[in-house]
């Protein structure tokens, strides 16, 4: 279990430890994105990954990053979304107990999905409060270790794993977007473009204008929380976690947001022209593209697509 | 220009030909659907090529294997639907103008895609005599040669390199599902893999309830044209070419028909865990399975995703 920033052997690390229990999901391009923006873009397509994200990635690496004794009486977290899918896997793979717990508001689907994944369930009020408290109770009761969504190095470390596979596909990006909730994704970004581009190429964080505690908090150089936060990208609700924030810092170059309406029109775009089921917060880097926030013209851009689960029924378009 | 049923030797060329004109699409698996019928099934994912269905691989092909000075006049067909837009696609690559023959009632997202490539539009009335009469008025106008959706041998052999690409990639297959309408993706299918499998692969057919035509031909050994034919797999409306009719009957084992309901069914079901996106035609080998029409316990199992081109306001769930 990683107790400071992974480095570039943890992360080669990483990728070896997780590769038989996850997918090595693939780049895709099209043609009309990159003549409309007159850029290279490289789409990495984690929607295609094991529970339809990237979390899959740091859930397996967590999992397996704790000593075999001290996970025989499970694993839990606190989250209604693509994480608890992804823990619930990740346990079951290995005979392991997840504990999860969800607000008692959460979607069927979702509910549905963990259990399908062998996740035992407690419910609680939905607010953060009763969630920790929840947390906290299932704890004592069980013995289980908790497994944060994004503030934990090892989960780092294992999302750091899908732009280092973009990096082995096209080693000189000039730029990497990320969308950013929580950070996990983006501070495992962020690491593995340092370590593995061969073009020093900029990693920029793309945010949601209803949900930008990113945004603030790199312009203040502190943690600012989300205060009632509002957007579509509902995978990006989360405030950044303190062992993401100074890794974003340092090797994070830019955070730009963007409105809901422009990341409802490149989600449409995403599913008409490169023909991809993509969840909201997956189409948050291309709007900010298309609303000029980020110079592509002439560079060779890799972004990342965070995950596909949504809900078919209520797609904006 | 072919003027007999494709050799191993005429797919072996028309992938080399076609190749730095088309996309190699990606096999995609899922584990949801493996373990649900216990099958190891290949989705050959067409969606992905150029024009978001396989129909640019006959159309490129038969492009270039018309003599360059007889394609100085240009080509012609008469289509509303992804055959459209292909031809005028490849047509461009090589500076040779399509004439394109299409309904006046063609909606307006179809018009556009071919314009975009650069076909020449002439409208008619909306029943097969008009769109005969107007093609052979351009053709004399033009000196165009037509090239057949489907009933042309060289089509055929170009879509046929999408299931040969399939084979390099799970040789040993032990059947093929494929969707048919007039009979080219079925009829370069079962050609290639009567040619390339290394497991003498089964070709099972897969057509709606609504549009039974080439199951009827198939069963009474002569074609049978579809009368008024209804289904939201508005890809397989048309009846089978007379080129296309003895391949099926030498080289598909069996067609099976399938209810609307059920391509819807397993068309949302191919967005939710697959996550891409498709057309209705290209849902139809699951909903087959889904029917119970075709035992695929145990077996390996390829299946070719014919295109993505759909309307996303009128996703049917």
């Amino acid at each position: 279990m990683l107790d400071r920033i992974p480095n570039k052997e943890d992360i080669i690390g990483a990728a070896g430890i997780i590769k038989p229990y996850v997918n090595r999901t693939p780049v895709l391009t099209s043609a009309t994105f990159n003549k409309r923006y007159n850029s290279e873009l490289y789409f990495k397509c984690e929607n295609f990954q094991k529970v339809g994200a990237f979390k899959s990635r740091g859930a397996v690496h967590a999992l397996l990053s704790i000593p075999e004794p001290d996970r025989i009486n499970g694993v839990c977290t606190h989250s209604s979304g693509n994480h608890a899918q992804a823990l619930a896997r990740a346990a079951g793979l290995f005979g392991v107990p997840a504990y999860i717990v969800m607000p008692e508001n959460s979607p069927q689907v979702k509910i549905d999905a963990v259990r399908n994944y062998g996740g035992r369930i407690t419910f609680c009020k939905p607010n953060l409060e009763a969630r920790e408290a929840t947390l906290k109770e299932v704890q004592k009761q069980t013995g289980a270790i908790e497994v944060h969504p994004y503030d934990n190095y090892d989960i780092i470390a294992g999302q750091a794993t899908a732009a280092k596979e973009l990096l082995e596909e096209v080693p000189d990006l000039d730029m990497v977007l990320c969308p950013v909730g929580g950070g996990g994704l983006l501070a495992g970004t962020a690491l593995a473009v340092q370590y593995f581009s061969t073009n020093r190429a900029k990693v920029i964080a793309c945010e949601p204008d209803g949900a930008d505690d990113a945004f603030r908090s790199f312009q203040k150089g502190k943690i600012v929380p989300s205060v009632s936060p509002h957007t579509i990208a509902d995978g990006l609700l989360t405030s950044l976690g303190k062992r993401n924030f100074p890794i974003i810092q340092d090797y994070v170059m830019e955070i730009v947001t963007v409105s809901d309406a422009s990341i409802i029109e490149a989600m449409r775009l995403i599913y008409e022209r490169i023909k991809i089921v993509i969840e909201p917060s997956s189409a948050v880097p291309l709007a900010a593209i298309a609303e000029q926030k980020i110079a592509v013209s002439g560079k060779k851009t890799g972004v990342i697509i965070s995950g596909g689960n949504v809900d078919l029924k209520k797609l904006p378009f």
